[in-house]
């Protein structure tokens, strides 16, 4: 069975998830461990990252699109570059992304993180799979558009792979993706982001394949899968 | 600005909500209307229903796509033929649709019923609307293949008429209806209702423009639009 939650509610348990915050949070995150992070603890709120600070941790995160004043790092994958973040152990917060990780903690001990940047290799980790449900973190509870696009992405890859019964989101998405065809990101946070000056973001984001790595969360730690 | 509930929560105040449950309760209510009943009381409980009985009320309605034993009609749109339906009261009560029009009657003055039969004459009185949203009433709280199918042929041809600000949800309404092309009625609840044996019903729904009547609902009663 391939599901999708367009909106991350309703999760159950699956035998993998992959969430999918590709503006910026899982694209983020995997540029972080594709440039050599040790790895990235994502926690829920500004407060909680704090608590890391003292002990060797870059912040990083985002509220509203943009770095706390205090942390080292904002959501911009651009940021995390090799200089910047090997070898480190960092701690994230978003305002989507790192709660649809934390919900998905929840249901399944296979949580991977989807985007665009190192797709074939992340597909290449979740054919295995029978029962995937693929989580999009959305805008603040509304459906995103490009969120969306990568889901529609791996389901178009995994259909031809595996005999598996889709669900209606998944036929949907299926559906959306093959009408779409390459990534478009020009939905609602797209233009935000342009409007905040992250422009070079969203080109980044769309970009296929410059990581050859499947980043996955343990349910304590966003690490390097093998 | 078109937007798209592809579950019903999250509803928010819009100029015109166009409620969908295409399978069947829409279709069934249109149907009903064009085939001469005078109005339908949509309520969202069976005992509700059964309130009417005294006062001439047929009672219409589903649970788990199947009539409780003690009313007229279910929830086929096969069953409000002419000879049954006209100049009669109806009060209706199906799983998914009847609940989402209550809750579209907190949102807007100008609530229509959305779906294939009557389609054009749906988009005629529609496009005179700046801001309208599309709710799809779904599958207990999952997204219906069938309902976003009916969404993104209304926005495919309203952003012909005019030009509108997207929502995300919208985008992907329409870039779905875009690859499936014409009504394909071959989600979950389709094939449940195969399996219940109400095929007739799926190829009825699939048709389009068999009714040239816009039903909308007054917020207490379900009629003909002028």
């Amino acid at each position: 069975m391939l599901d999708v939650r367009l909106v991350p509610t309703k999760i159950k348990d699956y035998q993998a998830i992959v969430v999918i915050d590709v503006l910026r949070a899982t694209t983020t995150m995997i540029t972080a461990i594709s440039n050599g992070a040790q790895f990235l603890v994502p926690v829920e709120t500004v407060e909680q990252a704090r608590i890391y600070r003292n002990d060797g941790f870059l912040l990083c995160g985002e509220r509203g699109g943009v770095k706390p004043e205090d942390f080292d790092l904002g959501n911009s994958p651009l940021e995390y570059t090799k200089d910047v973040v090997k070898d480190k152990k960092l701690v994230i917060t978003t305002t989507n992304g790192t709660k649809a990780l934390a919900k998905a903690r929840e249901h399944s001990k296979n949580i991977i993180l989807g985007a665009f940047v190192n797709f074939s290799k992340t597909l290449e980790y979740i054919k295995k799979f029978d029962d995937i449900l693929f989580v999009c973190s959305g805008n603040d509870g509304e459906e995103s558009f490009e969120d969306t696009q990568v889901a529609g992405a791996f389901i178009e890859k995994l259909v031809l792979l595996k005999e598996y019964e889709l669900s209606d989101s998944a036929l949907i998405s299926l559906n959306f993706w093959k009408s779409i065809k390459r990534p478009n990101f020009t939905g609602k946070h797209s233009r935000v982001l342009k409007a905040y000056g992250f422009k070079d973001d969203i080109i980044f984001s769309q970009q296929l394949d410059i990581f050859n790595t499947v980043v996955i969360y343990d349910g304590d730690k966003v690490i390097k899968g093998e």
